[in-house]
């Protein structure tokens, strides 16, 4: 067992991050995990995880999550919260959900999810999967002392790693091979994850600090549970770019590949800067 | 005065299918309107843009949109509707919505939104504003029958119109100039609505007509509402592609953008298919 808690007999850190404890149907507690602190208030993908992972357990769940859109309302203090889902509306195979985290009474982030049993029809990949070198032939980047989240992800970046000094900056895009540290089957609750480790564009695009945050997360699965657990702890190839910046805002895509090239899920978000 | 209303002294046909009655800060009620049905009940982007108007007249808020996530949770029924919003969050500069719609006591649509005060910062655009023939030079097309909606907007297909036997159906790209019919000066409301008028992306990739629903659909607004006013009715540049498709649904992307090479807005969706 290492400093974080893994090993085959007990819970991965990212599990002991995103719990949530209570009676079904009720209101949820959670926790805020040091391990997965930013450098203020907790890790915006962890609130992600956690806010599915009240849907995962629900009892009247039906399916597995085709969408979730989080909204971080307010800065969430390291500490307590609690957490209520709501179905908003269950149809034959799909249904919709809200869920709310509040802390001291107040909404800090809230998310809606479809989930839908899925079923196989005719498919067609129009996103081209890039050509990149393999994970291993890449040293694993340095975590950010100040952001602890970001020693629980080995990211090896082929390009558009953040706040360097590029020869060119009319780019703001990352290619970078992501996993879990220490390895953890993926599932749909790490890949939600995931899909905000992503560095904000705009300190690819020019390097220099100042203050962000992501205001709202929309993230698509197009993989089912069963592609996912086949994937192991392996790396996946993230691929993330802006489109606009400007007026306090910008917009950011992500697409999250295995190394077989499937797409499995494609990520957008809105994110607030300062200056 | 035409057939639809349109003269400087009445109402657009649009205003009228997004308008909502009642006292502010209560349930209001709204109205599908004719003009702008679908196939089955309403266009979706009039439901996106009935939703955002519960907030645009809404006494407390706070700045303009920048993002909106709707939810297609059931089908709506030709007829009255109930809409209520709720602030989930004020900060100083930001605040977060929801928006429920309501036919017979059940959540058949809803909303969240996230609205801000913006001021200019340091801007930069990473999209490419694509290289088409100017809408002159393209004939409208014509609007299909059995989606009445589709008569209320300009559309001039640059390439990807759809359910047409393509020479090689390897793309779902579609570039257009679209605008109101009959014209309307462009705002949030409008602009909202549009990002919706794009028809599903399997249309375009696969020539054969099946079931299909947009789940959720989420829209980023990079424009203020000075430079939406300043288009006018011209028409815009609107550009959509799929990125994947498969068990039972597809997400898509777009980007709307001014004659000027402006983007206005990025829109993504979830939509569910047959087969």
């Amino acid at each position: 067992m290492n400093a974080h808690g893994n090993d085959s007999s007990t819970r991965h850190v990212f599990d002991t991050a995103i719990a949530l404890t209570g009676e079904d149907g009720t209101a949820l507690q959670g926790q805020t995990h040091p391990d997965y602190g930013n450098m203020v208030g907790p890790f915006g993908g962890v609130i992600a995880a956690t806010l599915m992972n009240a849907v995962m357990r629900h009892p009247q769940r039906l399916g597995d999550p085709v969408s979730q859109t989080v909204h971080f309302a307010a800065p969430i203090a390291d500490g307590g919260f609690s957490v209520q889902a709501r179905i908003m509306r269950t149809n034959r195979t799909t249904q919709h959900w809200q869920v709310e985290l509040l802390q001291q009474g107040e909404v800090a982030a809230f998310a809606t999810f479809v989930t839908a049993v899925r079923r196989e029809t005719w498919s067609a990949l129009d996103a081209a999967f890039p050509e990149v070198p393999p994970p291993v032939s890449i040293e694993p980047a340095a975590p950010i002392a100040r952001a602890a989240w970001t020693a629980r992800y080995e990211m090896r970046f082929v390009d558009g790693a953040p706040l360097v000094a590029h020869a060119h900056t009319d780019s703001s895009q990352t290619r970078l091979w992501i996993r879990d540290t220490p390895g953890r089957p993926l599932d749909f609750l790490s890949l939600a994850a995931m899909c905000d480790a992503f560095y904000p564009r705009i300190f690819v695009r020019r390097p220099k600090w100042v203050p962000i945050g992501t205001v709202a997360l929309t993230t698509y699965f197009h993989a089912d549970a069963g592609q996912l657990a086949a994937l192991g702890s392996a790396p996946l190839l993230g691929v993330a770019r802006a489109l606009r910046f400007g007026n306090g805002f910008f917009d950011q895509s992500a697409e999250m590949w295995s190394e077989q090239g499937e797409l499995l899920a494609t990520s957008h978000q809105v994110v607030y800067f300062k200056e």
